[in-house]
This record gives structure tokens, sequence and C-alpha cells, in this order.
């Protein structure tokens, strides 16, 4: 528990500006020996020309099956600072496209799927949403999700993207574990579907008023299951907070 | 889904107050035959001096198993006026007791159980409460059960009880499935627990800061077992959501 909120200390308090987190980036196990991290040629120049990293600053090294180490940037290789414990953290990476609710709906869903352990939320544009949303709003949506992820005491802050549509988002991932849920038709209930998510989950919610038929098709053109969280109709706020918790659990028991 | 909206129409607007619901009693199936149902003494005082109703007045029996009849009173005895088809209903009772929540919270709360299909809503004061609501919250709720139970389609409308202490709910029911979530300490996850629920769970959520030392072994002494719903710090608000996603699927699936 103290260590989390260390990690948090980190992300959170050693920066300039203490809404930034510390970078993240994934590497092989290979890549660690005795306490130093070969980096690629890729890596390195993702840490110093994307990321802008200098000599001597942090990154979190990830070896994407649960272990991360605090890490240094010394010249053109790394160092470990140490090894982080990251038990709030979900073993999968579960992606949310949610359509934009209308009024402040979406607030609530960022904050309640980063209590649930989220990794990246896709704001999404239906044909029926009704709200384009102003970049303040991105900028807001992120600082709710950096709080709850304290409250929650994760050790990670979710992602958030800028919104798309959602007949362009769907073609944008190719993870293997991808649904739209849908309230109106007979289809598979999610949680019958979660026995075999290893890694990665794509999990799309609709709008008020459901997704239209053509973005239905569309999505399972692009290999999305259309699958049902029960016989009720949910409110677009409620629907991600019912597949994210049924994901979690299904992750964590 | 034209049936459901039809007993909407029964349960809201065929009575002098658009808020009133149909009562509803639960009968053995060997009590109808042909058309009449057999009261009992103990039902037919209930009708009459609990409930108070009068010849001609009409009430929902259920036989515990799904089915529903709307009926009607007829002297002594009641008569089947339409079979009920309530295919947005739960087959199990859920009832969720939750620590009053500070602010506006808990309109959330009784927003989402209601449209996850909770049964019964009994608002607790923990010793970690803060509010004390006034019997105008109480009015509010239930309007905020029936609006969300007609916009989720759910025949029923959830009966909300005036608020009690904790300690004073968790001697009050004595379903055998009764659970109460902490976020802290090792205790089994609900998902685990869920596999043998037939017909009656009370489950329970805390305040804000969690419940105290006293109200767990108070609750674990009158046959709750303390279970928890993931590694992650979740605001009393978002719990109880959790907590009935998981409920609903367990059931449903």
């Amino acid at each position: 528990m103290d260590l989390s909120v260390s990690i948090f200390d980190l992300i959170f308090l050693k920066f300039q500006n203490p809404m930034s987190q510390l970078q993240r980036i994934a590497i092989a196990p290979s890549q660690l020996q005795e306490g130093q991290i070969l980096l690629t040629k890729e890596q390195q120049h993702y840490l110093g020309r994307v990321l802008r990293l200098r000599e001597g600053d942090r990154f979190i090294a990830m070896d994407g099956k649960g272990k991360w180490w605090l890490s240094q940037l010394t010249g053109e290789q790394a160092r470990v600072l140490e090894a982080l414990l990251v038990e709030t953290e979900l073993p999968v990476s579960i992606t949310l496209m949610v359509a934009l609710p209308k009024g402040n709906g979406f607030d609530e869903v960022v904050r309640c799927s980063t209590e649930l352990g989220v990794t990246c939320i896709a704001p999404v544009l239906s044909d029926r949403t009704l709200l384009h949303p102003s970049p303040q709003k991105l900028e807001r949506w992120r600082r709710i999700a950096a709080e709850a992820a304290e409250q929650s005491e994760r050790s990670f802050v979710p992602t958030i993207l800028e919104p798309v549509t959602f007949n362009t988002a769907v073609t944008a991932n190719q993870t293997s574990h991808r649904y739209v849920c849908e309230a109106r038709g007979e289809y598979p209930h999610l949680n019958k579907v979660l026995n075999s998510i290893s890694d990665e989950i794509v999990i799309a919610t609709g709008p008020e008023g459901g997704w239209t038929t053509q973005e239905i098709e569309n999505a399972i053109a692009f290999g999305f299951q259309p699958v049902s969280l029960g016989r009720r109709i949910l409110r677009a706020v409620t629907a991600p907070v019912v597949a994210l918790s049924l994901i979690t659990a299904a992750c964590e028991v």
C-alpha cells in the first residue's frame, strides 16, 4: 500500500507539472541485464526524440507481464532504480470505447472506469451523439482520470484519447478480443465470452438510444462481437461501469 | 416489450396517485385454481388490513418462480385478470444495503441499482456516515426509482426502506446469502461466492472511508460474509453498482 502511494508521489509530485505522469515503455525481459536496460535504437529514439527525456530523467519500464521498474536514462542506456509493485493494476489491458453521453455524464464514466482499472478510454462520436466536445473537455477528463487513479490507489493513470467517430475507432484496433455492447437483440451475455481473455480487450458501449444499425454492422465487419449486458435497458453512463465490473472481476478472480 | 409497458401503465397510471405501485403478494402455485386465488387467512388480513385494499382493488400475485398475475380482490378471495410477462426482472430477489454517501450521491446509486434490477434498497447510517437524510429525501429517492424502473423497462419498482443504522439493519434480515463488501483485508472476491444463489441475496456496501471494525464484526456476528470487489479502492457510489453488476450477471447468465 505504501509503495503504491510512493509510485504516485513519483508520478504526480516529482515533476514540475503535478499532473505529469512518468512515461512508460515496454521492454523484453532479455533487455534487462544486471540492473541495466539495454535500450534498442527505436527505444532510444522514442525516449529521447518523441518523449524528450534527457540524461537522468526517469521513466517506467514494463515487461508486459505485470513487472514494472522505475528506471533512469543514463547516456544511451538506462539503469533500474527500483522494482515497482503494481498490485492494484489488472493483468490485462482494457480499452473502453464510449459513445459520449449528453451533459456532463462522461465525467462520471471517466471516474468510475478509472476506479475499475481501465487502461485506455476512447470517447467516440456516434450518429446519435449530440455532443461535440471542446479541447477543454479532454483536459478536464484527463484531470478527472488522474484524480480517480490516485483515489482508487492505482499505479497507472489511464490514457484518454481524442474523440473520433465510432466508425473510425473500430478500424484502429486489431486486438482479437473486441466487443460491442447492444441492448436490443438476442446477443450472448458479455459474461459468457470473458473466459478466454488473456492480454487485451476492447469493449464499446453506445449512446442514449443505442448504436445505429449501420454502426453495429460496421463494427461487426471490423471484427467486433456484439454482446448483451442483461435484459434491462441501461443508460449510456451505466453501461460502461457494468461492462468493466464484469471484465475486471473475470480478470482478477 | 409492449406488455411490460402495459404493466407500467397499470402501476403508474391507473391509480389516483401516479406514483403508487401495485402491491405484490407471494402465493403458492396450489392456491391458483381455475382463475381464482384461494387466499389464506393471513393473506386476507395482509391485503385488507395491512395494505388496505378494498373489493375490486388490484394487486400482483407472484409464485416466487418468475410468474406474476394481475389479480383483483373479490370478497375474501381474488381472481386472476391476466398473466404478466416479466422478462426484464431477475429470477432472484436482491436487497442492497448502502451506507448513505455524502452529497447527492445516493440519487445516482438509486438510479443505477434500479436499472440493474435491484428488488429492495436499504439506505443505512454508518458510524462514518455524515448524512442524516430528511423525509423529503426518501420521497425523492422513491421518485427516482420509479423513473429509473420505467426507463430501464422494468416491471417492478424497487422498494426503498427508511434509513436505519447498519448495526440495526444487519439484525433484520435472516436470508442465508448475506454479504458485506470491504475494500481492505484479504476477503474472497464476491464473484467467487455467487455460484450458489438461488432465491434471495443481501449485499451491503460501505461509506467513504469504509465500515468501522466494529460494524464489520457486528455484521459477521449476524451471519454476513465479508467479500472483496477487487484490488482497487472504489468510491461509496461506485461499489454498489459494481456489486449489482456481478450479481445480476451471475443470475442471468
